[in-house]
């Protein structure tokens, strides 16, 4: 869970060491349990709609050497990210990385090695990468909408910037770090988010003034969205009881990053209910939209039909919506781009597209 | 060259057609002339520092029925561009592609088609794209420090945003448009720009509270820097009498990301005294820092080996600063990244590392 209180990250750090303390004490082998991050150990929860983990544990134990070296990094780690929260400070994973040049035999062997250990951590405490200062290398996501966000900066003064009047036209860039103690949500006077995933389509949009016009909040997934635009989106949704509309290409990889918006991912499904939004409808493209609006195509790869049959057995793909519309698609053997909507003009996806697809969707009053 | 005043660009674009059509009245086949595109018609320009085209010219002529459709796609090109800059609207190039199925017979047959016609156009004209309102899908680098930009709004109204005072920590999003009719660069209170290759650094730098203490403008290159990024930084650099100082991960393509920054790409030869900074120094890391500062390394690649032995007879890396680096780093065999310097701490970098490089560099007194 998220800690809007470091005290409470340290004492669940604590905690940890404290456990093999006490083994060392108890002159027991030292031991960590931690849910097994397997996938047969992944299960999506038809209740929450998320992916979670089931029960089985593993143990991480100093009775081998790679196991005692696992607990040594650990401590290790567990002491960088005290240090790190006294001294207000965050790292990246690389630079945690080339930190543990300075831990003598506990010294990381390879980024993966580090970013593992950064998950083991997450599982073991409930607590998230973030409370523990950690950050991805970038993120740059952006937004525009009537919104106002009030930012924590790094001189510890809050500043509130409205995602519209206060931006240039590149919009507001979301910060690595979206957690309360970092931005909070202020005033937001709109009708639904759109989630957007290529660059060119949200500068359109943003041009086009669709925020303005339609009230919306446009933030720009710039692909396979980075956790912190996730996190930020379920934030968004569920403080601001907004309904969340995402907006990709019409091909298997973009029906991905519709679930990973939604669902949460397999890699992060011990905080899926932070990262997934479930209440977020698919806008499109869809096939459908490929035939209705007579959209310019490309012919479906071998990949693609691959990517799309796996879908079919995929258990967020199991709707009556989604099985028709990869069923259609593998059927009419074609996928499309949200630009290719441009084939009827610049203005033809805020004046015509959206407008009808929020009306099918109920979003918009005719 | 850049027009402020879009009657010049129509102007151009009209001359254009003005060409085509004068052939038609004198009953001649319709043909355009080009400099060659052609590496071979390419020559890195000594005094200017910067690559240029040679003398040799291409013709488009309807000769042949590749020529005649290419000489058609170049009007209805020239009529879309025409009518954004009247409705004062942008494109993507990924827009223009599709917006061609309404083109008839000059509809495109791939974005790259799309992509060389609006370079060609360039190259007649001596217009820029940003010139004809057609943009890339998109870019998002960063910006941090004491500097205030005026940006003109797509509401057409002029928005002043200090780099630091008016944004969150992820600083100011550069647009896709950085010409004086968009962005003009207000007071500037620093000493130097700092381009930075990664996030993860720029992020360091920021935290570190960098662009404060020692009077930086910080710039994030996000890897091989969009165009819109070099433009900004050569604006800003000429505008500002600021040093350039490009801050990258040591190896062959980062010192590609300083080339591209401070003489010009291959493919923008025809703009590169408006994307070329040739005054832009390169701080580091450099292979001696490798050895000096005792860096994490990783063993040079096969791949690596080759660029680097490639850059030895590259005319941007002639001179003995660069000889010699690139020497030495064939003969250690080893390559390392910014973040590396972390195996000292996250302070390192702003404490020691930039403070002993600048020193040494004269751009800080002791």
């Amino acid at each position: 869970m998220v800690k809007k209180d470091y005290t409470e990250v340290i004492n669940k750090i604590d905690m940890v060491a404290g456990k093999v303390y006490n083994d060392f004490i108890k002159t027991e082998i030292p031991s960590l349990q931690l849910p097994t991050r397997t996938k047969a150990n992944i299960k999506f929860d038809e209740k929450l709609n998320v992916w979670k983990y089931g029960s089985n544990t593993t143990e991480r134990t100093a009775k081998s050497l790679d196991g005692a070296y696992m607990l040594l990094r650990t401590m290790y780690m567990a002491d960088f990210i005290k240090e790190m929260i006294k001294i207000k400070k965050s790292s990246t994973l690389r630079e945690m990385y080339y930190i543990s040049e300075g831990w003598d035999m506990a010294k990381f062997h390879s980024q993966n090695e580090s970013n593992l250990l950064a998950e083991d951590l997450e599982v073991i405490t409930s607590c998230m990468r973030e409370d523990f200062k950690l950050r991805p290398e970038e993120d740059g996501a952006r937004v525009m909408g009537n919104l106002t966000i009030e930012e924590m900066t790094r001189n510890n003064t809050k500043k509130k910037i409205h995602c519209q009047d206060d931006v240039g036209d590149a919009g507001y860039s979301i910060p690595y770090n979206v957690e309360p103690e970092k931005i909070t949500f202020k005033n937001c006077d709109a009708d639904f988010v759109v989630a957007i995933e290529t660059g060119g389509m949200f500068d359109r949009l943003v041009e086009n003034g669709f925020d303005q016009s339609s009230r919306a909040v446009l933030v720009h997934l710039k692909g396979q969205p980075a956790r912190s635009t996730r996190r930020f989106i379920q934030r968004l949704s569920s403080e601001k009881k907004l309904p969340v509309l995402v907006f990709t290409d019409c091909d298997p990889w973009s029906y991905r990053i519709y679930a990973s918006v939604a669902y949460g991912a397999i890699k992060t499904a011990h905080i899926s209910e932070y990262l997934a939004t479930p209440s977020a409808q698919y806008l499109g493209v869809t096939p459908s939209d490929i035939e209705n609006y007579e959209l310019p195509t490309d012919t479906l790869t071998k990949e693609d039909i691959n990517a799309l049959k796996s879908e079919l057995t995929d258990p967020r793909f199991q709707d009556s919506f989604w099985k028709g519309e990869i069923k259609l698609q593998l059927k009419i053997g074609k996928k499309s781009e949200q630009q290719a909507l441009a084939k009827y003009g610049l203005d033809y996806v805020t004046d015509t597209y959206l407008p009808e697809k929020l009306t099918e969707m109920g979003l918009l009053k005719k």
